[in-house]
């Protein structure tokens, strides 16, 4: 299943080091400009080999719009975009042809299909996620003319929660051959009321599912999460004014409709799978081996995962809003 | 969008104080036993006023099968499924009509669809759940055929983690017309590999909107969940043996794809919205005014949450279950 | 699959002897007047046992909303009604337990799903309509404010044209132990410029699959349909004025959307296979066997057609006016 | 709406002078042997500019696969293919820009997008069928090796049955500048029995949906289709023998699903709307104005509509075949 969104569609495809990552947006709305200038952009901010933080690997990611636009203009059919793969060195990946790398999706694609694209992981690949953000890139176009905005910021790595410490934590882990994980907010305000649809179709349920779909997100709370679980009634309800709410525990969400307040969700990103350690795995034909993973690859995922997140959120948000003027 | 899965597929419908409650499950394989007497059970244990921790409400919940059976058996037609609302008092409800309930979704359904049925909550009532339960029982009955069970428990209520500690923070709450929530935590073991469609259709994607789509949940993690974020990838990969896997941080889930390990989600509950403590709200007319929702209320959730959040992984177990033999 | 339309959805149930038939309707639009009063006048049209042309079976076929209404309007919340099945007598099917009727659907369930429940005809029986008629009212309701209304015509029974051929012709086919089809032609007057959406969800696609999802339908055509194929383009294209067309060959839709002129439909309906005739056929083991399906059966399926032909119609506009609303 | 299909799912995109058109194939199996060389002839197939009968637009029409293969393998992920276009002459279509063609979409593109890609009809071209031919070949090899074989023949042209007279009709409508349309037949042989899925999914109106949705296309019948409301059931009903049936006026589908017969369907193609005739049509602005639209058009559709018919069939059948694995 690679189309997400039950009005504003898109279709993801491409494989790390196949010919091209691309996507296809199906219901985005007639008469709005776009063109590749507005997307290029937010693709090179999730672009790797930008800074020690990240992977070295260079690629300039050049977007290309297929269809869907006429004199600059959306015209209500799908868009195309794709971006062809530059910096693919298939050698480079000979050694995970046979063996099935700790914390990541080799073993499982394997298992459920009986063939996978070994090459930097294939589809399962963060370089599949340009298809989201450039999508995302539509979308939040959507939104910025509805008032909304989105906002990603780091919150913690490593339990560190200051630029300088998670710095210091990425660095260090990079030094070590090893990496480490964090925690994104993701914030929408400006959102209206009444977006989100019970009992299956929560704005909570569609956020908590985007972001979950994301590689190496294993949490995702909204508004006061886990904490909540400790507190009590009296303590976590948004009690209301005349216009309003005193709080906003709920995250901008009751019963899966938004409320007008900002929308709050944060993800919890695990480690990058790929370090340098040695670690014990098994080759397609059992045999126990020996793996070090180094190489080209991020100590630190958290940073590249803030521009996914705010586009899945931005889809979500934009998708419950074609839902909504169904109804008005 | 009332209506879950792609391929088990079940619409839920109904009021808390209408006429019924209910489901269709559309996608049921052809073959299996099944009859009132399987799904009774569970909807037992979901049902209030059996202990002195939850709601005094008193209905028999008698299920009742319209079709999609035939001689005790599953025809591969839908099967309808009703529960009808005897214990409505409306007028219980009257000062329902006029205030938004803090933490409910008073206020939120009234501003997207302009009415509400105000008593007990209506849609957004945990009423609703019968159905999903009574449809996870038949997802149930499916996953046992291929050895997977299920497993609820809670974990904490207000912070606390033993029995005795749960059952007194829940009565104190009761006490004091407060409420407390929790956190549930649900395994699946016996699961085989290969079940999740990337990269749309993740098993772990699917888990958490299923899960955040349960009335109370806030927050999702899988495996580790947000103690990940806190590791290091030395730390949280699993590395692995000739047969399988020396740990489970990832919670049996890589790549969106299961890999055969046991499958571990922890749900995030919140405390009850309704308490006798006075709090603020508003009326529809925009007033301030003090509200009290002390009556038949759980102090605490939880534990009716456990069914529910059992029968959602169930119900996303075999829609991927189906999913996968498409494709062997 | 029982679920049909993406906005507008409903999901029937029911088998002919089963418990009860009905249907869930999902995307109701909240605020409308609706109570059982609108809907049943719309079953009675369909009723069997009404005139010596239909079937005598007796069934008062009472519908029971069972949620989705508050104080006599829709909510926005999933509708679900039923009609309790009552003229069910078991003893008058068993002779079809064993022998595949011709021209039925018993062969091919048994082939599918290796049960089916064979009193009168279970899950194929035309008695499923009951749902689709059902939810055909409501969607009636809303094409009326809109400004459409549906009119379904018998064109044709067995070749012949006129009322007084057509009702010798059933009756004719009834003293004789056979059965006769005929044509039927629906037409959508008052509809807006803009419904349907290309390229797989054009209008007149959406209604040539609904239209030959009814039970006996073997031909759909749009406009001139079948006759277009002998025409010249000179002949054939619709020629426009300053407000509009001079013709409506197209039958209200070009390039998968509607013109604003009226939407022509005709369907073929075959012979109701259910004859007193004695035919070939075979048993569930394989015997040849000789059969007779005279009994409680309609010589004639046409006039019954027409309420669900309108239903269908309905459900589809409907379903395209609100996926349209989405982009106003 | 773009995608068509629930389990090979197909998204097409492009406009006929837009950059490229091109498919996403999601849900096809893995482990398939597929290159270029297997799409190529059939895309050639439907290439204009190949006969005296067809339109002298020159495109090489080369496909390129740009992802889900695997040293000539799928893998199970999205298979992105897209064809650019070539021979586009904006100037040719600037006389389209300020009027409506009779018979084409221009007006209903006008009229629901306020906005139209013009050239050459944009995204209502028959262009886009490139996307549905060649995610169509991509089926028919699964189709095959199930032992599943498509044939599309021309029936009809313009009434007249023999090649020669087809010609005939043909080359005198070109002379005229007018067109012709006609009908063609799709038969489906080495069906197993069980394909179709009652009562929303029934294969006859999967089919008849996938065929009104090929431009041109204003009728679609299943076995004797219109011919059968002019028979009686004695006539009409398939009787049985041991093994199978007596004849096939139902055309391989009772009751929504496969008997194992050969699945029979015609569909009427109406003449090409495009004519060198003179007609009267409005401009944008409501201006009556006369119309010539010869130029590189096909004076008759029918045999370039035969692949696509094919496609379309060959895509129903493979969704069908997946559909009906999930409960084997």
């Amino acid at each position: 299943m690679n189309t997400f969104g039950r009005n504003f569609r898109i279709t993801t495809f491409g494989e790390s080091h196949g010919v091209a990552v691309g996507v296809v947006i199906d219901g985005c709305p007639a008469g709005m400009r776009l063109d590749e200038k507005d997307i290029q952009p937010v693709l090179d901010r999730r672009r790797p080999g930008t800074s020690p933080l990240t992977s070295p690997r260079q690629e300039k990611d050049r977007i290309e719009i297929l269809s869907g636009i006429f004199e600059g203009v959306t015209t209500g059919t799908p868009i195309a975009m794709i971006v062809r793969n530059e910096d693919t060195r298939p050698g480079d990946y000979d050694d995970q042809k046979e063996v099935f790398r700790p914390g990541h999706a080799d073993f499982t694609y394997q298992e459920k299909y009986g063939i996978r694209d070994y090459r930097g992981g294939g589809r399962s690949s963060g370089r599949e996620t340009l298809g989201r953000v450039a999508a995302g890139a539509v979308a939040m176009q959507i939104l910025a003319k509805n008032g909304i905005i989105i906002t990603g910021t780091i919150l913690e790595v490593h339990g560190k929660k200051t630029d300088e410490e998670i710095t210091r934590e990425i660095l260090s882990a990079k030094d070590r051959g090893d990496s480490v994980g964090g925690i994104v907010e993701i914030v929408a305000s400006g959102c209206p009321t009444g977006l989100g649809d019970p009992v299956f179709g929560k704005l909570d349920a569609l956020i908590a599912g985007a972001m979950m779909g994301i590689g190496a997100v294993k949490g995702v709370e909204i508004g006061d999460g886990f904490v909540a679980s400790q507190k009590c009634g009296s303590e976590n309800n948004d009690q209301m004014t005349a216009d309003g709410f005193k709080s906003n525990h709920a995250g901008g969400i009751l019963g899966g409709i938004s409320t007008g307040q900002d929308i709050v969700v944060r993800i919890a990103v695990k480690p990058t799978p790929s370090i340098a350690i040695v670690q014990q795995t098994r080759s397609r034909e059992g045999e126990v081996v020996d793996i070090s993973t180094g190489g080209r690859h991020d100590p630190c995922i958290v940073p590249r995962i803030v521009p996914v997140a705010e586009a899945m959120l931005a889809l979500v948000l934009v998708d419950c809003l074609l839902e909504q003027a169904k109804y008005r």
